[in-house]
């Protein structure tokens, strides 16, 4: 498993064979048990398969080429809902709505999310996660008819790959991983952890055609703007707090 | 792989047997290839293995079974430290001082956590998600030693099995699936999504001898009562917004 693992790569273009319902909804109720906050499995997925409801979120999440040819769009959203309508049939009465609510569903979804990714790549699929959810989550909810108390927080595309792309580059593990507490990074760390990043010809040519004069810069000021950031911080967490009343 | 994962189970008793460091960083070396937000890897595990170390975690995940008794402790964290540092040191101005910086980076360390507890559950360890790690963050900071712009996540503790428990209930599979848009649940959708839960002999043990009406009012009345998580959700949040200044 460690070598499939370590091999996996993010597809972003699919072939028009159909991934079915029954195989996602499959591989969905393995990925359940991924351990979840008390039991509580704080989540919902939603697939959209049809044409239309599709081409819905795909601007949503920009356009981008994963989100146009997919057979399956999943949305996975932290879930207090269910929890909380079952409390109140049951006399019992949820306190679900704050902050601390909000991030066990978060984490109950992204444990859901990534075990449904790895079972979806075993089994001979191509995913990519869409980052993007966190921008456009307001419309995302209306698009998919979220209630009160459910909030999207990533996204997977799902087909059947077309194409076979070499498997992305990854900072060295020590660069990561701490030992007993953590050891704040000196100049030399960053060099030695992020050397390797930069000296691919594909960031290299990143950095030519930008005009930019490091790989850092085409973060900072193209990919991942200050700006997009402060903007869509203020949408998300407004968003997360209109659906959880607190 | 659907059934390996289908049957797994948290594990919360440990034998001596060691974890090596080794052995961790092989596994998180490998769950680095998890999908990562732009490639950012936004993200530090903590392996806490030191005896002292681990007493001193301990109380802040209010002494649980678990973490008493693991190999490691490994602490999840949300880090956008190193990236602020390559940026800096790069000429580049990073803006992430801001909410959706902390969610991209909190995704990034879910991903990689449950990629991690996968390989992990596979190479024969047991492992647990502590969810505290959201209660006492800013305790955990400190004995950590994490500075700005790194937030604990989740924590998972380590160790070889010493106990061989039944995998845990799930609610049905189309309880928290939805087919192109969110169907929000009737009173009969909750019943038949929570009457096998309810049926289960454990929990109806834990009703009676907590004297309870449902199972429900042991979660809202003892294990997440709202001034818990009230209390908590207002630390939490203060230390995320201290730490990522904004």
């Amino acid at each position: 498993m460690i070598e499939e693992i370590s091999n996996r790569r993010t597809i972003r273009k699919y072939t028009d064979q159909d991934v079915s319902y029954e195989l996602l909804t499959k591989l969905l109720e393995a990925a359940a048990h991924a351990s979840t906050t008390g039991n509580m499995q704080l989540y919902s997925v939603v697939i959209t398969k049809d044409k239309e409801k599709k081409a819905a979120l795909a601007p949503l999440h920009f356009n981008q080429q994963p989100c146009i040819g997919a057979s399956a769009i999943l949305t996975f959203c932290a879930d207090n809902n269910r929890f909380n309508k079952w409390c109140q049939q049951r006399k019992a009465v949820p306190g679900y709505n704050n902050f601390l609510s909000f991030t066990s569903a978060a984490i109950d979804t992204l444990l859901l999310a990534q075990n449904f990714a790895t079972l979806a790549e075993h089994e001979g699929l191509g995913i990519c996660f869409l980052g993007t959810t966190t921008y456009n989550a307001p419309q995302i909810a209306e698009v998919l008819n979220l209630p009160k108390f459910v909030v999207p927080i990533t996204t997977i595309t799902v087909g059947y790959p077309a194409e076979n792309p070499e498997p992305q580059d990854r900072i060295p593990v020590n660069g990561f991983v701490h030992k007993e507490t953590y050891s704040d990074y000196e100049c030399e760390d960053i060099d030695r952890i992020f050397n390797h990043k930069e000296s691919l010809a594909v960031n290299q040519k990143f950095v030519e055609e930008n005009k930019k004069e490091t790989l850092a810069q085409i973060f900072t000021d193209i990919r991942y703007t200050k700006k997009d950031g402060d903007y869509f911080s203020k949408i998300y967490f407004d968003h997360i707090k209109g659906q959880f009343k607190f």
